[in-house]
């Protein structure tokens, strides 16, 4: 199996990008990545996406968006795992590349939300829980993430306030970072004083709905050096399934895709979580995060608010977590999203982060989430050169 | 890079299958599949989807088979590529083999179309086109093929009647396939009097709408004789891509992502036209057969007519093509129907065909088509053992 490296990245702010269609989004984030590489071409076009069908009226974008950037008849597809795209689009481009079928592949996603009218892009992101068994019933994902943080609460006696100052913290790491969506800071007040979702999740507990669009570039280890002066290693990669329905969890605190792809991932990387300098992880609402911070390894099962008290997800922290500002204040454009991730630690492994840059960072992980936990797709990065 | 094999295959007859849901309608093909192949879980799930989302409301397929087929926590993702999202599919199969990062790998697509209500399957499929150049004027894919069948018909002085042959030996071979859609014979007649659908298209010139599923299992070549008494090689497999709209084409009368994905599966697989015994290719409209015919390097360009009149094309011609019945007659469920190709082509070489067979078959192709062109896949398989 040949070695990966990512060579180059771009990325789009993610905002409502009311006057770019899907194309030119996706394009404004590849023609950085194709400026900073010096490749000649593309071999393969991987892109993740989940709503273009709902909410563009398109499909066949990877047909569409090699036409747009000119590399005709290179191979391409779209790979699709619900918020998780862009992470399986990462792990589909990996394969290609380390097979040895294809050189130069650009992966991550595109997604605009926004043209969704009235209630039909939340129609559109609840098609990746279970149509027949969930959401013909009328769950919402906000609504199924509302139970397991009730029941998280309960369980571990764990107070509400916790899950409010992820979101601060969060949102001080996203007041950095130009590419947010929400790049503001906030207080435990704003969290808890917000419109209720639903109960016991407020507003700002939840990841924003937005546009964007992130792409890499990836080729083997042995070639980057002719196409970057610095790169990164793809160390490790891995996915795993669970039960697409969250009333079917063995355990509902415990996000086992996460558990499992991780695993695989720092085996096939020979690391462990305390490896790790950086990650950006899958924080679709604050209790999201707080499994996934758990799930990876970062800190013991129900004790998230403890080492976020202890400030362990910060800054000169244990790990820092979510340098960009996360789902919750980078944003969510949830085709897009792994892509987002693998861009970000990219950037920081080559220490080009500006004032999110964690100093000396030279392993970091991305994991991204489909559905309610039924996907995960975790990578390790290393910086290579 | 690892060779690859394919050990076992499952079809569901394609239909209107009004009381199997998505997740059923996979599972059979799927059980079969598992019951063939000596093997005890799956390391990756690996579908091909086009509407779900649309006519189902769901996304997240990958997970959701996985959960349905109780092979959690295997890796799973779909892969859309239009009506090629079934090649695409394996392509992205393949590497994951090849590159040795999943040993055992189901592939495959499904498809249910019979949901959609009133014009919206129409409109679900037309989203292979461009959405903001082609589809937002009307375009249907008929449409577009109609144009390219007048300009033919006009270039090459072919007649129409030609046409309607091509759909009268489709559905001679498909009359000698359970797993058809329309398994019936029909006359010239029978197309040349059916309703005209987009001058000069009529009704037996296209492909009918319906539901199916296909699965294969792909598996290192080296392990196959540990899971499968018979088996067949991947020796050759590749994608391209062109224009997504129509109009941009270089020529309206070429298929250049067929031409080039042929072309690369050729070279791989050290192969030429010559080498191959049995074909499933792809003719969502007879005019799109006769194209892919002769890109495939079957006959020449322009000649297709003349050599479907001295029988090139049937059993014991020069390549048989479509023993299926191919789209026109066994069925077209758009992201189902390159696993249906895979699995009629290994069944071929295996000599399992029954009633279909081509003796002594040896060296089979698929030919899988996203869009009106804009997106190919083309595989290579061979008998070996």
């Amino acid at each position: 199996m040949r070695k990966v490296a990512v060579i180059s990245y771009g990325m789009t702010k993610v905002e409502k990008h009311w006057r770019k269609s899907l194309r030119e989004l996706f394009g404004d984030a590849a023609k950085v990545a194709l400026k900073d590489a010096r490749v000649r071409g593309l071999d393969a076009l991987i892109v993740g996406n989940m709503c273009a069908s709902d909410l563009s009226d398109q499909n066949n974008i990877g047909a569409l968006l090699a036409d747009y950037l000119g590399v005709t008849p290179s191979m391409a597809y779209r790979v699709e795992a619900a918020c998780g795209s862009g992470g399986a689009a990462v792990l589909s481009a990996y394969s290609a590349v380390a097979s040895g079928m294809y050189d130069i592949v650009m992966t991550g996603g595109v997604e605009k939300l926004s043209d969704g009218v009235g209630g039909y892009t939340t129609l559109s992101l609840g098609k990746a829980a279970d149509a027949d068994y969930e959401l013909f019933f009328g769950s919402s994902f906000v609504s199924l993430n509302a139970l397991i943080m009730n029941y998280y609460m309960h369980t571990f006696h764990t107070p509400r306030e916790a899950f409010a100052d992820f979101a601060v913290l969060m949102h001080k790491n996203g007041a950095r970072n130009p590419y947010a969506q929400l790049p503001f800071e906030i207080t435990r007040e704003t969290v808890m004083e917000s419109d209720k979702i639903a109960d016991p999740i407020t507003l700002y507990d939840c990841a924003p709905v937005g546009d964007g669009a992130a792409a890499i570039i990836l080729c083997p280890l042995e070639d980057a050096p002719k196409y970057a002066e610095n790169f990164v290693e793809i160390a490790g990669i891995a996915g795993a399934t669970d039960t697409i329905n969250v009333a079917s969890r063995s355990d509902l605190l415990s996000l086992n895709s996460t558990i499992v792809a991780a695993d695989r991932a720092y085996k096939m990387a020979k690391l462990t979580p305390s490896d790790i300098d950086v990650a950006e992880i899958h924080d679709t609402f604050t209790i999201t995060g707080a499994l996934s911070l758990e799930d990876l390894g970062f800190c013991e099962k129900g004790k998230f608010a403890k080492s976020l008290e202890e400030k362990a997800f910060e800054h000169g922290g244990v790990v820092t977590v979510n340098p960009s500002g996360g789902l919750k204040s980078r944003g969510h454009p949830v085709g897009a999203t792994g892509g987002y991730q693998l861009a970000e630690v990219t950037m920081q492994l080559l220490g080009k982060a500006n004032r999110m840059q964690v100093p000396d960072a030279e392993i970091g992980l991305t994991h991204n989430i489909g559905g309610s936990g039924s996907s995960s797709f975790v990578s390790i990065l290393r910086r290579a050169k």
